[in-house]
């Protein structure tokens, strides 16, 4: 048979699962917005039916047929077709290397560690939950042997979420941003200069939140011809297919940020999605190139613009009409420095942008320590707490405030944490660059212009999706390997104007 | 092998396709309720996968094995088994008597025609659809061949509606009740005493309509936490799984009938759906008996307590508060005899209950007429509108608000609009019957007391689902074959009364 024809059928495999996935991801998001409870137990099974079609297709025999046809003739193949056969090889040998069995029995494992993470996050007690995760490492550690590593056996978890990314890379990038922030978050504790943010937690209509959560993404340059946003719980963005982006945000009367900060950056999600290749739609290559370069664009959306003092110099009138009691007395700058305040803080997904990364590092080195056999389970409360005092000079009183706070690991996302921070370090780099091309790109906020910055954004990250490997793409995109310090610089440049130090 | 082993595969395969049901029905209200329009290409394409996964499953040589295996024990199985395989088997047969080439190319031709539609329907051309609707008519032809029937061709499309109905039944039946109403709409047309009906197009706000329709949704019986209530253009109810079942509603600010009488049409779908047996959830059975026996609970909350003057008794108040200057001069009898108000009118979803079997009775004599040959798709439009001046004495000026008014023929729905007429005749009879075992029905619709009578269609209707066919549910409800006689006396005394005939 010509090449062509197995190509053919190679990408109709791959838009078959696409269709699954859309599915799947409806019935999430549907989950997540509204579905009436009675509903969710059928809803389970049908979205594990669809899963399972989506696991059978990517490690079904036909598949390795067509990758390996397709590899005989590789260089007749066109660039998109190598990458899109190289990425369904490694999904093929991650899943088949698993013995269904095992997969199957991990699967139901993650679902009862997650009823039972609830539990015991909301009694606090971390042996309500031990059992399941002195299993789920277990698990995950078989795991890593039949994936194999080189170097770290942390490696073969982190390329899951990183591909390419390593414990060498990561500890020396840690090293050096642990050296840099720990003493910075030190002056700023000390600092005498601290924001009022009393103003922040009056009340602030929720209908108000909504009307400016919806402008700020229209303004952003989010495509509302293909998405929508929602009310949900725990706030996310979703593709169901190319043309359908959606957001999600949470409301809090008595906490503006969390709508505001939160769309935002859920909008950085969305505008990675809405702007990947159009060619690529249907292929396994139509999605971010890794959790943390996605964490780059919702970062960059958040912090560099949404933070940013001269975004809300066209837009803070906007704020102080929507709740005019609680802007009245705050001006500009006021409004500026308790947006940015930082103090150190238990909850990761509360933190702010200069103590945010220190709580990876933390949850990065207990599950490096896991994996390297240094420590057990029974140890890693305590592990947590004492990190969480020698980095932010705070020690968690209860396990729900302390190593429960997080689903993650009850899900089995072990190294999926370090791409958050990474997500940091490729948002300043690219950041960094972008003010080369882009010299004025705080005029650009002032005049509510973002057109330039998000085309910037698109030519160099999203339109290549699953193309290039995350290093890769900082690579080409700045002329330089990963390098943390311009992540450094700027917390550096940052706080110490927010703080005078 | 086991029969319980064949019967377990039997239900996992039925199992199965009750979740890309689940799928495909979510994937159709989220289009229909909202979702961004450049993802409609690629969710038709996925809704298209899995509807060819739930085929494929229908008609797999595995389902046909099991279906044989079963047969042969069929003494051995439950009855619920045995209703199981029955289905499992007219479907097989119905779907595996069409070519797999002729059945696409159908599909394909459907999806062209609804576009041709409503293009015709946009420029009121039906020259620009009679190509489509040519070919439709040949198809279904053709499939009727395949199908084979017993007295008239016509019969093998009413069966896959309403199994079991056939032309010598509706014959007898419509012609029974043409000869009782269309005198009966002359009279009405004459009559002096016309309800003032101006009122109803004042402005009601959007917000109150909404309320109200949870409200009444609330009141009736639909349970919130197994549902949902959103807006769309043209309502619908729609069963996601036995724990979801959903309805919508469209407000007219101009018109607050068409949300609060459709919220109460739609509710009686959703409560069938709500409280069929639990037992039969996952498999075929899970189901409304046919359209005409789901219209007939549709028809009895909107008619024979949406407009009944006693549900108003307690909730007349509820209106005039959501719209004060509307109603303050309108009494309660204004109000129920304008609700009620009788017509001749071109378009049948805005038809009332007198002349509503009239518009039906045209399209079946047509479609009927199409099937015996009787009839060229060129002569249709005239054929049309001489029936409608013959029946109701009007004559539509246009093709829009004559033959291409509905959707139904474009989708290749021939065989559906009967349905219409015989859940009036269903639910009719039925009330009658309640009436025996419930004689203070009306002083429960003035006490706002419905639980009773949903009990009772409970008992009588919803819990069979699939189990029964449609005649013999009324047979058993009522202790007697389907008789137009209850729906004629109930036209005939509520418009006498009204027009005081």
């Amino acid at each position: 048979m010509e090449i062509h024809t197995y190509e053919k059928e190679f990408f109709d495999l791959l838009k078959r699962i696409s269709h699954y996935s859309e599915a799947v991801a409806l019935m999430h998001w549907d989950s997540r917005t509204g579905a009436p409870k009675n509903g969710s137990e059928d809803r389970a099974e049908s979205i594990g039916q669809l899963s399972t079609d989506i696991f059978n297709i990517q490690t079904s025999d036909r598949m390795k047929e067509l990758i390996d046809v397709l590899y005989e003739r590789f260089d007749d193949l066109s660039e998109d077709t190598k990458k899109a056969v190289e990425l369904a090889k490694k999904e093929y040998e991650e899943n088949k290397k698993i013995p269904e069995a095992e997969y199957k029995e991990y699967v139901i494992l993650c679902s009862k560690a997650e009823t039972a993470w609830e539990e015991a996050k909301g009694k606090s007690d971390f042996s309500l939950f031990s059992p399941y995760l002195e299993q789920l490492i277990e698990f995950n550690k078989r795991f890593i042997t039949y994936w194999g590593y080189q170097e770290h056996p942390y490696d073969a978890l982190l390329d899951l979420f990183e591909p390419g990314v390593t414990v060498k890379v990561l500890d020396q990038l840690f090293a050096e941003l642990k050296e840099a922030i720990i003493p910075l978050v030190k002056q700023v504790t000390a600092s005498g200069n601290k924001p009022d943010t009393s103003f922040i937690t009056k009340a602030f209509p929720k209908e108000k939140q909504k009307e400016l959560s919806l402008y700020f993404l229209q303004e952003l340059g989010y495509d509302f011809d293909g998405g929508r946003l929602d009310e949900t719980v725990h706030p996310f963005a979703t593709t169901l297919n190319r043309g359908d982006v959606r957001v999600t945000t949470r409301y809090d009367e008595k906490d503006f940020r969390t709508a505001i900060f939160g769309t935002i950056h859920e909008c950085g999600h969305a505008i990675y999605e809405q702007n990947i290749d159009e060619a690529l739609s249907g292929t396994n290559l139509s999605d971010g190139a890794s959790m943390g370069i996605h964490e780059s664009q919702s970062l960059f959306y958040e912090n560099f613009i949404g933070r940013n003092k001269h975004f809300w110099t066209p837009y803070y009138k906007k704020i102080q009409e929507a709740s005019p009691v609680q802007f009245k007395d705050i001006s500009l700058d006021d409004f500026v420095r308790a947006i940015n305040e930082s103090k150190p803080s238990f909850i990761r997904v509360e933190a702010d942008e200069l103590t945010y990364p220190l709580h990876i590092i933390i949850r990065y080195e207990i599950e490096k320590a896991i994996f390297s056999n240094e420590v057990s389970v029974e140890d890693l409360p305590s592990l947590w707490n004492q990190k969480y005092q020698d980095y932010l000079g705070i020690t968690p009183q209860t396990d729900a405030e302390g190593i429960l706070q997080d689903v993650h690991w009850a899900g089995g996302d072990f190294g999926y944490f370090p791409s958050y921070a990474l997500g940091y370090m490729y948002a300043a780099q690219l950041k960094q660059k972008m003010l080369e091309d882009l010299p004025e790109f705080d005029a650009l906020l002032e005049r509510g212009e973002f057109h330039p910055i998000k085309q910037w954004l698109t030519e160099k990250v999203h339109i290549h999706g699953k193309r290039k490997k995350p290093l890769d793409i900082i690579k080409d995109a700045t002329g330089e390997e990963l390098n943390v310090r311009y992540l450094i610089d700027y917390l550096s440049n940052k706080y110490s104007n927010l703080y005078l130090l």
